[in-house]
């Protein structure tokens, strides 16, 4: 069965303010040390499972530019553009079945755009589990990420070590972002995974899910791909899914159905979240400091400065994000790094869009 | 008798980085909400005591045009240049040379050109009686100011209430920067002053403390004086005034002599000598941020914000202080304020000069 990818990249990256914009989010963003942006990165490590041409990438349509410009080969008929952002459920569902009207039943390989995955063989190797199960049968897989600590950010998994076919355990159910109680729980009992978003299934399987479970999408989605390859296409597109309510698949689908089949996995996964996971990625000196860029630091401790042309200067700064763009600067306290959200609603409440 | 006033205005203003530069020292400067630099802020404040022909500024050869520039009234002559910096005495010693030299022996009122001044009247008062206690005699006269907290940046000057007379009293010793815990006994004990570097004596009076005390310095500054007026006066004055070993009239002269008198005074000073004085000179938000400039401030406390053009967006800060300029930002724990001159030192190591 052919092997689709489906890359999720409509997201504003508001986090990363302020180095990522509405105007060029985080996906399309080189982060820490990276000489690619994170979606080429994406691109680039599932070219060797999947080929391009099997390759789709969701965005919004004002990205269309910037995707064909980060992605050469993609072929644009590839870019599927939404009209405005819905969340996960109306995205991987127009998805599918735009795969299913050009290729008929295939399998679905669903990631972000903007997370980075340290273990490129892992991966693979994973991939691969999960495309055999989800070949297999109605499958649906979720890879599940081994926590390296209590994250409070996100969703978890609890999984049946016992209940273990093909490489994959049953999902015994999906939890809510826990508190730091719940979350240390969840991790010390050693049966939570991450739930990191990345999804495969067969089209037609998924499809179905939603016809069961969310029927206004499915016939939203079935309309849409009728139209697809037609000049009525953008039309029907605009006017079908800026109708749709946005909901996450995790809420919609997975935690509504069963079986669903998960692969603990330890390859590395980062989702960048936040100017937080800089310090996950990249080297700290021995005050567990990063500074880059034309920055100075005297006695700071656990600072990151993500530097650029202007000069940074430090002076005995504590568990502080400092990031310098051409317009802007942040100084962010790092267990504070959730309210950089804030800002920008102040932005908005001034008047200052233009560093939105 | 004459009433002449120096302006010392030599310093480099370091612990004011990035706004205070070499080439524009903190004196050259507008601080705080004032329209008017701190020296016109000076020269403004003892005009209504002392004519502008009486006013002589002591600086930098580099800074001769600043002021110029910034004291439009002043006669040329009145700018005294120091080749180089050589601390309080051999200024001091040079413009009370150059002055009896002008004017024969006159009283001499000497203040820093970076201070604060709230209360002029009080102020004009104060400077007063000290002008009359000058003017009967060889009296030194120093302005001591009522310590307002346990500060450990500044000298203090213990005196004698009971031992007082023409509104001054007497000096019992001069004390170098205290610990908190001894400045705190200073403050306490209520017979300590801080020592705030504005003195008032006659020409001829100083000249003999010199003599007796410094007397190389005595020497060298009457040689210039004697050229003053010549074609040789500046080549006079490089080569002697730049040999002179830096040193400063406190310790010199003021910790050596008896007696000294003092006054005194609550006329809201501050010597505005670091980032941390801002806090004292600007109205605070109800959590105790000044923020100023292009700046968004989001949960954070006690923080000052010295904005410009560049937005600076802080989350969730406390007790920092962020100054913004044209090429550089500071970023700097309040209690570690002066640790900017080890900024300046790691500039000077990263061949970073063109931000001094």
């Amino acid at each position: 069965m052919r092997i689709c990818a489906v890359i999720m990249a409509g997201g504003v990256g508001e986090r990363f303010w302020p180095k990522s914009r509405q105007a060029l989010p985080k996906q399309f963003l080189k982060i820490g040390n990276n000489d690619k942006t994170m979606i080429q990165l994406t691109v680039e490590r599932i070219l060797p499972v999947i080929d391009i041409e099997n390759i789709f990438i969701v965005t919004n349509k004002k990205y269309k530019k910037l995707v064909s410009e980060q992605i050469l080969n993609l072929p644009e008929r590839n870019i599927i553009c939404e009209p405005a952002g819905r969340n996960t459920a109306p995205c991987l569902a127009l998805a599918a079945s735009i795969i299913e009207k050009i290729y008929g039943n295939s399998i679905m390989v669903s990631l972000a755009s903007d997370h980075l995955i340290a273990d490129q063989k892992k991966f693979h190797e994973i991939l691969n589990t999960a495309v055999n199960k989800a070949s297999s049968g109605s499958n649906l897989i979720t890879l599940g990420i081994a926590p390296q600590y209590a994250e409070t950010g996100y969703g978890y998994i609890k999984y049946s070590k016992s209940d273990y076919e093909d490489g994959c355990c049953k999902v015994e159910k999906f939890v809510e972002k826990p508190n730091l109680q719940k979350a240390e729980e969840y991790v010390a009992a050693g049966s939570y995974l991450w739930n990191s978003g990345m999804f495969v299934w067969q089209t037609s399987v998924i499809l179905d899910k939603f016809k069961e479970l969310m029927p206004e999408i499915y016939l939203g989605v079935k309309k849409i791909s009728d139209a697809f390859g037609t000049d009525k296409y953008e039309d029907v597109l605009n006017e079908i899914f800026s109708a749709f309510s946005s909901e996450s698949i995790d809420y919609g689908i997975m935690e509504k159905t069963s079986p669903i089949y998960t692969i603990p996995s330890d390859f590395g996964w980062d989702d960048v979240g936040s100017w937080l996971s800089i310090d996950r990625i990249m080297d700290k000196d021995e005050n567990g400091n990063i500074i880059t860029g034309n920055s100075v630091n005297v006695e700071s401790k656990n600072i990151t400065i993500i530097g650029s042309k202007k000069l940074i200067a430090a002076v005995g700064l504590e568990d502080i994000v400092i990031v310098d763009t051409d317009d802007a600067v942040l100084i962010c306290s790092k267990n504070k790094s959730q309210d950089i959200k804030k800002v920008l609603q102040e932005l908005k409440n001034q008047n200052k869009g233009q560093y939105l």
